[in-house]
């Protein structure tokens, strides 16, 4: 059985991560999604802690795409030429990485990792950076964001917290 | 919706664990499950990495149980004033904490959580230490361990490994 | 008998410091100076040691402000949900905290304590950059800066300090 | 106007301390006292935080000795060569260091300080290991520890506290 | 017999680094090469590992040279005020040091060590800086490269690898 | 052209090494010696400093032997799964590890390199514990230890510092 796995900061969680996650899901028997900086919360460009992170994912499954994902938190190590073997120490065995990152291809294809470039999500402007930006703007976000992760961060008063974070710059 | 706590090593996983944690998710409605030393492998103590215990505990619950409990991987911290915090910022909201631990009991009390001193497993002689003592000398010790962390162990060359290491102290 | 903390960097000490610290002195019957990034020195934003920020103070105080302060200098531990666990962990108990940082006062209140927005001073353009800009472009700097602290600057050939310090930026 | 060093941990604070840092302020102008391994507390070597420890020097100085003596907590660098430019970039100047530990001796004379070797405190048997052994087995301590540190103790709950972690070793 | 140090992160190796360590040999008894932030790679401003740098230096000096040079890699501490000692608890003895740059010139002269700002390398415009930007944007830069580097820089496709990690930043 | 691998903290020096590194030099084109522990020194385990220990090494090579020997100091890791990766980005490329140590075969194995069991030293009983016991207790020790290290150890007077370190376990 095959093990895909996803790598992502999910500050916050968003539709573009759901797509490749769900890609893997019907690709491989498995995913491992690793949520990186897990180290990092309240600071403007990590605004959530990686316990908030782990929730955003596991409101945003199916009981069944659930069953067959692993989350795992892990800290930076700032050493690119341990980001594989620190990786590989801290996941479940996997075979198969899932990235568009040209650093994070060029790692793992040098472990002998099967490498798969992702399909792109097209709809809206998904990404982290930007949806930080319009929860300090006060700008709509809603719609990059699946309906569970949206309620965690309600619940966390998140976008409050991002825009008291980004007066802080 | 009440979250209760179990923190471990588990080097390996074993029945008194699984115990805990089926008193958990009778009690609450959730449970989280932090991996303590989750950066530690490959020594005589912490013969199994991050994600080998993540597969013993995926392996070793049933579906419903898996879909209430969180699984989080925690590295130390290495002082015991910030050990409460550290585990906060890590993991999804919880309430409640089980553990016998004296150290774990005061610092979660003086924390304001509830603290549940929970049932003791009464059968067999489960604890990692024995267990790993057994891998070791070549002594039963499967008895101890629920099947689904059993099979994981084997997959990984678990008690060749333990043996390997046991002999460097 | 109430305790209130302070926290500054004193990069260097300045007058807007001690107008927050005499009134922390008439409102409780003791001080906490904590010196954050006690590790830092010699760099453009960190010119001066712990020591001699520990020296500003001490030299800047009267006798019986110095004997109802203490001083504590503390390291970064950049990990803001730490932070609050980490004071406590090195500082003698306190009851309320002065400050006007908007992410101090959020840390503090969410761990219950009693957070004072300090009076704000208002003579001159009191900053620990903006007296580290004047030092470096050779601008006056000693009206925002107490007699104290002066002479410790003085001692240790502070402004030159800062002026080959701020050419390596 | 010469500063003398004292170097201890203070686990806890006792008569043979303080009559060496009587010493130090008999011979110099004023006393630099840094409290070493000031991250660690709550374990059995190492029970009381660093602020615990500032307040039972604090409160075991008349005040006119806490007016000459200054009091710095330092973390471990755990690196011997680097311990004294460690300390240097901590303390204020100075330009004696009054100890008795061989590799102390060594390394301040290697770097060019005046090393005195303090007289002995000949009365009763005070060290911090002993008191935390008599501590853990509620047996009499208090005549080893001036009066302030003994009241800082048990505000604390000190003794309990020891009792608790020397179970857990 | 007098030993002269240079100190430089080698990012990559150039004609001007081998320019002052030809002073330096024709100065002193010996040098000790010392590379900087050894642990940093495959990152935009520091490409090349610890490895790889000490091949350039090798591959870029004669044999009666290497002989009389001893090169050193060492890890980053981010303390200034402890540089110095860092440095002389991994290096063999050394008692000159050949910079232009400020802070490691008054740090070096504040530990009493002698200080020789060497000559400038005039010929082209010799920097890593600039030698990483032409490499990135496709300029010739091989005429600021000794030639046993350029073959370590080409056996690694250190070029490639520069362009891609500019792309990231 | 392979280049073999050798592993050691060199505490000191011994014969044992020096017959391994020949064996290395005459299997293989070049020699790669990693110093270990580089960021220790001044402890019992630990005597001798890496900049020490690199002396230790050079002083005993003929000029052949240096030219085709590269010496690289390397703090440690503590994590097993990380340590060959760490070892590359440290080192020039190898292809063989020499090592009689069942963990570094079981990891180099695992990383697919050849991994060869060298032949033991026979003569006397060198052992980097064996002679800092014997330098501890003033017994003879220069037996085991290559002419060019012994001049090294002399002139640092190393023999007194194991003496004096011994003393504080």
């Amino acid at each position: 059985m095959s093990a895909g796995l996803l790598l992502g900061r999910f500050q916050p969680l968003h539709d573009g991560h759901i797509f490749v996650l769900r890609q893997i899901l019907k690709e491989c028997g498995r995913a491992i999604v690793v949520i990186g900086s897990a180290q990092a919360s309240h600071d403007a460009d990590n605004p959530f802690s990686a316990g908030e992170r782990v929730e955003m994912l596991r409101a945003s499954l199916t009981k069944s795409e659930l069953l067959r994902t692993t989350i795992i938190p892990i800290e930076d190590i700032n050493r690119y030429p341990l980001w594989v073997a620190h990786l590989e120490s801290r996941c479940p065995k996997f075979d198969r990485v899932y990235s568009r990152n040209p650093l994070t291809i060029s790692l793992f294809k040098g472990a002998n990792y099967k490498v798969i470039e992702h399909d792109l999500y097209e709809r809206g402007n998904c990404s982290g950076t930007e949806i930080r930006k319009r929860m300090a703007q006060g700008n709509p976000w809603k719609d990059c964001v699946p309906a569970g992760a949206r309620k965690v961060i309600e619940a966390i008063h998140g976008e409050e917290r991002v825009r008291a974070l980004a007066g802080r710059k």
